[in-house]
């Protein structure tokens, strides 16, 4: 690595070629790799803490939703599978097979030892793409009556669809999720549980992962395989496609009867329950890299990056090391003292024997909010030098007094995480239209803004408010055309209170009960 | 269930069937169950709560030992499995194989159709038995130079083996554990990390669990395939079997070798790296179970015990139903005011609407620490009837003054930890023997103890320390003729310090260099 400052630590950068500056972040950030295994990735430390981060904070609210956790078997037999049509219809294309269940060792046609698959299983099991067929095994059993409702369960794991193109964190044929699974008396009581959990995940992308993003459903055809109605957060990615960040499914008495989950109402009536599912994956670390990073890294939200602030002592003279180091212990100390979003500050100190410049753009390009560099002159007066990721500091903030840094440090957090957020919602306010006409919805979808085939500018469009009849042939026309669909029919008004109003289709001129957004989308 | 008080709450009992007793204990308690797919267990809420404390609590400490969590693939490609040879005879005959991609709907011959397997996979995966190879791959592209080393990474992950006998926690075909795998620069340094986290487990057991372990390395035939020294944690169960709780193994080169973890080291030569792993798993829960639950059902160690406390309203009269709720909620927050083992003390209110020895049986079942009822008549005198799992109060210490309760509980939970660890150290030394004659230790193996088989009684033996020539063929044949092996070569003295002396073997008469463990196990 070179010592001189780059013009930007990320090559190219994303004007230049979107995708492959996605790619380099996360290799510069150290945040994840691709495996020798096929669609498969290694979540690197840096990249697993975040995601462990993400894990506490969405699992502190489940708890406090009333969810419990509990843990359900990898495989799913074949017969399970089939017993919700569309639900095999949805997962069955892109699914791990696994038959048998020993490796042999033989030798092949050149006298080579090879292991080969021994031991067939009388059925094939699937690794699970989802589990509502084998938890609803499980809730089968657990309930009985209505007073063993609601059943409020929530699993962390690993899961398997075999996609066939994966960029890492977007879409892997492993990857890590959690999956909420719910039953209840009612149907009222189902949908208010699938209408709560998608409030808990706008909320956590807000407040946490600093994301804006509009909550709405889904139409029929991009409905979860199985699903009455699949509700879903969607936010805008820095090349103005859309990222789905999280879904809230309400499955009516669909799986129910697949499974056969049934329970004694309080008239000593034999009924089927009412279930949801829910969940969001190890794609919205996806979803921080395009909302937050610039051509310099990546940009964390603080309150769940790994490290909040980085201390980089500044020694060029060997006799001042020690000093130094030992000073930089005790602001560590003091540092981890201060509190921010409900735990402790988290701080590292990178003695490393480096170069100050090469130091400080490792740090810079994963992502942590806050360095502090510490040099002999600093503790002579009492200052620190800081450098904040979100922002350039001007100078005259940018070497306070020690003991204010200190104790300013949660409020500079909660300020970069503001203005993270505000920063993206501004992007996605300029970036979306609302439009009634079909000649200027398709006009913003193709113009080109950009010879440059990668850039995010040469991404047309945005987000569009428009009108739909709600044909889902019509849907499936525009999306031929234009690669865009409805990301979601949206439950609060995103631009404009009359976002919600009744309209005119502009494709049709037929009737419309609101405006729905249009967008492309990862 | 009957409300009635019944002579115990476990049918049966462990003197009467202890593998009976260890599936009813389980399930009285709800901590798991079978699922429909083979060998594969449901973990239950309250059974997962229990692994999710054994997983925070030895997060801590790893990470307090320098390590990183990452994660790495499900699936690992056949080629790489053969890359180490004694690694793939320890775990070829067992794991399920991925050959197919997809699940295509086809009409059988009686025209009904059914999903079968499709898109062959050119190379078959096997789902992870461990992550040793797919790891080391990773570790491969780490690795450049020896300012790289030492890597400490840890994985929480699912593993499968494909046991035939499946027993829930103790053997299932899934289950869930972590895996540390290390590389250093030197084989001094590999195996100082080896006994460093032998030592971690070792001090998780005692002073988390509240099971004492015997420290020590296994023979030849029981090291983990691949390893150069396999270092594991021995306890007694109540059946007097061996349970291994958690094993390290220094892996010498073999591993980096197969995987080529190579580096430059200070004398810029390319060498080979040295390597470790060491894991533990949900067998966890099967081991506190096996040490601390009774007649009564479970018994859970305080500092991992879902919740350490159960407030159970007692109210006959519905008039005083709310003052006594109210007074209960006051009383938890003033318990979750309180601190025990670095946390909160977690507590819960049960309000359900049952009767109170039901209720009573339930928590009991359950096993949780410390059971409070509360009545209007405690309210009016300001003291709480209070129960301990592990012991029956005697009754000048189960009417405490409410105050002095609540600050009191810490210790309270602190007791039950040392009197259940108390408790199960005097059980091991009561059943381990040293032995110095092939007689005396055939006849203790052999010599039936009960008429009823499946009684703990009737599990011949406990521990032997004796000594032994190390000859892989004697301890073959004492296998086959009593189902006993060496379970450790202890680190530590057992009994007595002469345990570590040299003596002579026993079957043979020839030199050994110290006594070793031997017994029956799980």
């Amino acid at each position: 690595m070179s010592n001189a400052k780059p013009k930007t630590a990320i090559t190219p950068t994303r004007a230049e070629n979107y995708p492959e500056w996605y790619q380099q972040v996360i290799d510069a950030a150290d945040l994840a790799e691709n495996s020798e295994v096929r669609g498969c990735m290694v979540i690197k430390p840096w990249g697993y803490r975040l995601w462990e981060n993400v894990q506490r904070g969405l699992d502190d609210m489940f708890k406090a939703t009333g969810h419990e956790n509990a843990y359900f078997p990898l495989f799913i037999p074949v017969s399970l599978m089939e017993k919700e049509a569309s639900h095999v219809e949805g997962f069955a294309k892109e699914c791990a097979v696994v038959t048998h269940h020993r490796l042999e060792a033989r030798k092949d046609d050149k006298g080579v030892t090879k292991l080969v698959p021994a031991g067939p299983l009388e059925e094939p099991l699937v690794v699970r793409p989802t589990s509502e067929t084998i938890i609803g095994e499980s809730f089968a059993k657990w309930v009985k009556s209505y007073r063993d409702l609601p059943l409020l369960i929530n699993q962390w794991a690993n899961v398997v669809r075999w996609e066939m193109r994966t960029r890492l964190f977007l879409r892997t044929a492993e990857f890590l999720w959690q999956e909420g699974h719910t039953a209840h008396a009612t149907q009222a009581e189902a949908i208010e549980e699938t209408m709560k959990m998608l409030g808990v995940y706008a909320e956590f992308a807000e407040s946490w992962m600093a994301i804006p993003v509009i909550q709405g459903e889904k139409t029929a055809g991009e409905r979860f395989p199985g699903a009455v109605q699949t509700w879903c957060i969607e936010a805008m990615m820095q090349d103005r496609k859309a990222l789905q960040a999280g879904t809230s499914h309400f499955l009516g008495q669909n799986f129910a009867k697949g499974s056969n989950i049934k329970f004694l109402d309080e008239n000593n009536q034999l009924v089927h329950a009412w279930t949801t599912s829910w969940g969001v994956s190890t794609r919205l670390i996806g979803a921080m890299i395009m909302t937050h990073a610039d051509d310099d890294g990546m940009v964390m939200p603080p309150k769940l990056s790994p490290q909040h602030v980085a201390i980089l002592p500044v020694t060029p003279k060997p006799e001042d090391r020690e000093r130094v180091i030992a000073s930089c212990r005790e602001l560590k100390a003091q540092l981890e003292q201060q509190t921010f979003a409900g735990g402790r500050v988290r701080v590292i100190i990178d003695d490393r024997d480096m170069r100050g410049g090469e130091k400080k753009w490792h740090w810079v390009k994963k992502g942590v909010p806050v360095r502090v560099e510490v040099g002999a002159r600093d503790l002579d007066q009492g200052t620190v030098a800081i450098g904040r990721r979100d922002v350039q500091l001007p100078k005259d903030q940018a070497f306070p007094q020690r003991a204010a840094f200190v104790e300013g440090i949660g409020a500079m957090l909660q300020s970069i995480h503001d203005n993270l957020f505000q920063r993206a919602l501004a992007f996605r306010q300029e970036h979306t239209r609302t439009i009634d006409s079909k000649d200027e919805f398709y006009a913003y979808f193709t113009e080109p803004k950009a010879d440059k085939p990668n850039s995010p500018t040469a991404i047309h469009g945005g987000f569009v408010l428009a009108h739909f009849n709600g044909d889902p042939k019509l849907e499936a026309k525009i999306k031929d055309d234009l690669k865009v669909t409805v990301r979601c029919i949206p439950r609060t008004a995103v631009r404009d209170p009359s976002d919600l109003d009744p309209g005119t289709c502009p494709f049709t001129g037929e009737p419309s009960k609101q405006r729905v957004v249009w967008a492309k989308s990862y």
